[in-house]
């Protein structure tokens, strides 16, 4: 292992968090709250930490995917970590582990709390939580391959980045792969003043709109106010809908639309697919509340919003979902699964996943059929690398098989079946709420600490797609660390590969 | 597609369904029941048929993969259909999808029952609910290769099997097949045979004993009383319950046992893991029923059945767990995804698909750390084929895929999400009870027929691990079907393979 890079690396994450850390003292002393102390105490050690090591450069910037992994793994629970300290330090949650989960909770997008009623916090903090979901939505590691000087080349930083971006499959759009992390977060940020300045225009203050846009981006759903989004106006309602919607499509979708042609854009598989999924989860959902809601618009208002929330792994709620009928709660949970978009900043399996899967379902029918045939997986028109399809059927398995060791982690706890599997799958997708005991009206807080480590488990691997998080408890991975060994080995394999 | 021999194939299996309808006729005869006559106005025509067509032998055997999953499906979907009629006709269940269900459930080993007294029925038809299960258990094609002259040699027979038996990978255990198949026959109903006897020691009457081991043999579930086995003494359900875990083991497993060394036998990692999740499963629940049990070794009693009845799929019960603590009801409901051994009569994913996937897993793990590094997966010692693991994987998603599809078809029931949720589970992997609606003590008969379609598919598509019945579905099946041309395109590709 590169031992100086991962160092470097590291050093510049805790720099930028403390550089962030510095927007919450702000909003403190805006509003003449006392925990900008709180919040400076972390920030500043971390802001100098940052400073002093960038001035050690490492040799050499060489990095493997087992860099990258290992990178992103840690730099998360470094983030989660530090992030918690100030929530903890300030008093306003009281028990460190439950700041951790909020922390973890914030920069994983999940959106799940463990507070009884957020509009106890202080501005700053309520303002530190959302931020964490702009953080997280589109990872620490992209923002950072945007601004650090990172040697290496594409190769290198694709590592990096490759472990942190949802989906099967991670593609340059343009050129320099720098370039490309430049455009996500522009198109990113873009988008996010484009729904704060029309939450502004439909009757939001300055303070919920910025927190709502920032939470809607990273498709967080860290509510400002005890009932989520259900006390603003219909017109917030669905800013915040199309908006939720408009965060789980894959940004590949944005920069054809911009810069390519719009046809590209309206082919990708994935993008209709999506469209789909909504479509026809709103409309099962309107039909099936409109016993309940005050006419059609209503039904088809809350439909719309709970369909986006959900599917894209926001989890805001602007109704207590989880006393809708089966027949919708069934729709919902079967969306949080799926989840959206590759390339987006929602959670979840992902659509393309599943459409890959679908695709691989269907060449091993034909292979039964015309066992000599040979077809090649397309997607998009694209032929697809046979390691992606690969790797897509050893994640659904491993899925499954994580789904089904917290389910039985969490089973200790003597809670109805309900609560147990929607609160794994709810961290697992980063959506935030669940049914039952974790519907959108209650909270995580009843869990045992043994629980929570687990659902905090759970959000770390949902967010990094389950192997940098997996790596980390890999004993190989240890090993390499601390041996001189292997960094030789490492080093001659270089010298081989440049040969 | 060869149709003749297809044509052969499912005129065998209509023959034998003649021959086997008599033993009802036989029961009905000894306990004067007057439901002999509808027995033999269905047997009658299914003999004759079968005698009809053996005469009819197609001109070539040659057998495709293809035309095995076929022949597979197809059989499975006559065998229920024919099957059910009986029931149907007697007016013992009045409605004929109510008879179809029941009849599925049997032949695939599930156990499911829209019955709410089973002790209303006539012993005949108690006898044939039973013996479905002893048919469905090891497979009736198996059944056929182990007395029809069916030539076309190893590889044409192979074909057929390979659709029937369950597992990832099906081995032959001796040189020739027809060999193999009457050896897993005779392991099959020797060990029937010895439940038989020592439930008659232990104080079943014989139609008690014959009935509870041909279920329990075929890891069916269907009980000829209402409670089940509850109304059992303790020797008799510790009886069971170990020929529960005994028809859930790989039969590899006696095979080695009987002419092999014992150490390939006990070197199974499949039946190692299978023991070990047994184990492990048994002393949780214990420990969490202890509370509401007469002492512990009511409460090891009952949890020792209850586990080996839901991980060999078997579906028995002499408790109601629907009413157990979260953690034992959590841990059963685990169980029933994960299943019994391959190569047994029980259903669900199967161990060794999760040995498989958790070295797969791992193998991804070791890929991002080491990435040129190859190794090959083993099980048992020796290197898996790589068809085998990629077939494996997909099956995982083939399996989630149809899961999420069925809840959601089912979840236009208004029902909670327990009962849905289990209620595919429990026909899937062919368990039989579930939770809630659909726990030990109550039936599926509240369903729409919408829905029990949607469950008698998921039974069929279950006990024949997917494929065979998916295949029934896709038109380039039926195009073939139907397509002289195909038939010759076929026959050259013989050709050429001769050559």
């Amino acid at each position: 292992m590169n031992h100086s890079v991962i160092r470097f690396i590291l050093g510049y994450v805790i720099g930028f968090l403390g550089l962030f850390l510095m927007l919450p003292v702000l909003i403190a002393l805006i509003y003449h709250e006392p925990v900008w102390l709180d919040y400076s105490v972390v920030a500043l050690p971390c802001l100098i930490l940052g400073i002093f090591n960038s001035y050690f450069k490492p040799k050499k910037f060489s990095f493997y995917l087992k860099e990258g992994f290992f990178c992103t793994g840690a730099s998360w629970v470094v983030l989660s970590v530090i992030g918690a300290l100030p929530l903890y330090i300030s008093g306003e949650i009281p028990r460190y582990i439950d700041a951790l989960f909020e922390s973890v909770s914030g920069f994983t997008t999940t959106g799940a709390s463990i507070l009884d009623n957020v509009e106890l916090l202080s501005h700053a903090s309520l303002f530190w939580r959302s931020f964490t979901h702009l953080v997280g939505g589109m990872g620490v590691l992209v923002f950072l391959l945007t601004v650090i000087p990172l040697a290496g080349g594409d190769g290198s930083q694709f590592n990096l980045m490759k472990a942190e971006s949802p989906g099967p499959s991670v593609g340059k759009l343009v050129p320099k792969l720098k370039n490309t992390a430049q455009m996500l977060y522009v198109i990113y940020l873009g988008l996010c003043a484009l729904e704060f300045i029309l939450l502004l225009f439909a009757g939001m203050t300055p303070f919920e709109a910025i927190n709502t846009a920032i939470a809607t981006a990273g498709t967080g759903g860290f509510g400002i106010y005890a009932n989520s989004i259900a006390g603003f106006n219909v017109a917030c309602q669905w800013i915040v809908a199309i908006f939720m919607f408009i965060f789980g499509v894959n940004f590949n979708f944005y920069y054809y639309m911009l810069f390519h042609h719009a046809k590209d854009a309206f082919g990708m598989e994935e993008v209709r697919m999506y469209s789909l999924l909504t479509a026809i989860s709103v409309g099962i959902i309107t039909f099936n509340i409109l016993g309940t809601s005050a006419g059609f618009f209503d039904a088809l208002t809350k439909a719309a919003f709970q369909v986006t929330s959900i599917q894209s792994s926001t989890g805001f709620s602007t109704a207590d979902f989880a006393v809708w009928p089966q027949t919708s709660r069934c729709v919902l949970v079967l969306l949080m699964f799926i989840g959206a978009c590759a390339g987006s900043t929602g959670g979840g399996i992902k659509v393309s996943r599943f459409v890959l899967m679908g695709k691989a379902v269907h060449k091993e029918l034909i292979s039964y059929i015309h066992p000599r045939s040979i077809r090649k997986t397309r997607m998009d028109g694209k032929p697809v690398n046979h390691e992606t399809i690969r790797s897509n059927n050893v994640f659904f398995g491993t899925f499954m098989i994580l789904f089904f060791i917290s389910v039985f982690l969490l089973s200790f706890e003597d809670l109805d079946f309900s609560t147990v599997f929607t609160s794994v799958i709810a961290t697992m997708s980063n959506i935030g709420p669940g049914l039952s005991l974790v519907g959108p009206s209650a909270n995580f807080g009843f869990f045992s600490d043994f629980s929570k480590l687990v659902l905090i488990f759970d959000m770390l691997a949902g967010r990094l797609e389950l192997f940098p998080i997996l790596m980390l408890f890999h004993p190989n991975i240890w090993r390499d660390l601390f041996s001189k060994r292997r960094c030789k080995e490492l080093k001659n394999a270089g010298k081989i590969l440049k040969q």
